[in-house]
């Protein structure tokens, strides 16, 4: 029987997505790497996609850096289940703060342009 | 009587709002004084704020630099009317091409945070 994911979480901090800055997200979202990383997320169950597991054109530490900042920015929730980082993304939390804003992310590039309001 | 605006407009390149990426959006509006100028646009007639009235914590260079960056980036349209560079919000396009974004800054710290949608 699977051991639930809750229980081997660690002291990882995670921003409260109402404290999180308009500049904060944008921060987050201006980089490309970042916003792919995001895309693959909403693609998948929850907590199923391990850090190590994303193909990046970028090093290790760089990507340790970029998983970090969108967890800053409440865009990602992770826990950690032996050597893995398991990742969700907070897309309810994030589309109550910033109405809009991530589906432009997730959208990008999926058609000329996103449909209109 | 005025002269219409459109009878003095130079060579003024303008981006076309449909062929703005997501990054330039991002990158256009990751700057805290652009935004501000964004929302002084907001309040005002379209066409009555001149470039050089905005009290702005930057160099004049660094606010053509900025000014320039909101019209490349399909957020503001500018005509130049005599030694005056005036400017309008492309709110309409902008919302179409990316709906929410530009509300989210414009109504960036007004409230503790957007209404949810």
């Amino acid at each position: 029987m699977a051991e639930p994911v809750a229980r081997r979480v660690r002291n990882l901090v995670h921003a409260d997505p109402e404290e999180v800055s308009l500049q904060a997200a944008l921060d987050a979202l201006s980089d490309p790497v970042r916003r792919s990383i995001l895309r693959e997320c909403a693609g998948e169950p929850d907590f199923s996609r391990a850090c190590g597991t994303f193909d990046l054109p970028v090093s290790k530490a760089t990507a340790s850096h970029h998983f970090a900042v969108l967890r800053a920015a409440g865009l990602l929730e992770q826990v950690d289940k032996g050597s893995r980082r398991l990742n969700r993304l907070r897309r309810p939390e994030f589309d109550a703060r910033f109405p809009g804003l991530l589906t432009l992310v997730l959208t990008e590039g999926a058609q000329p342009r996103p449909p209109q309001a």
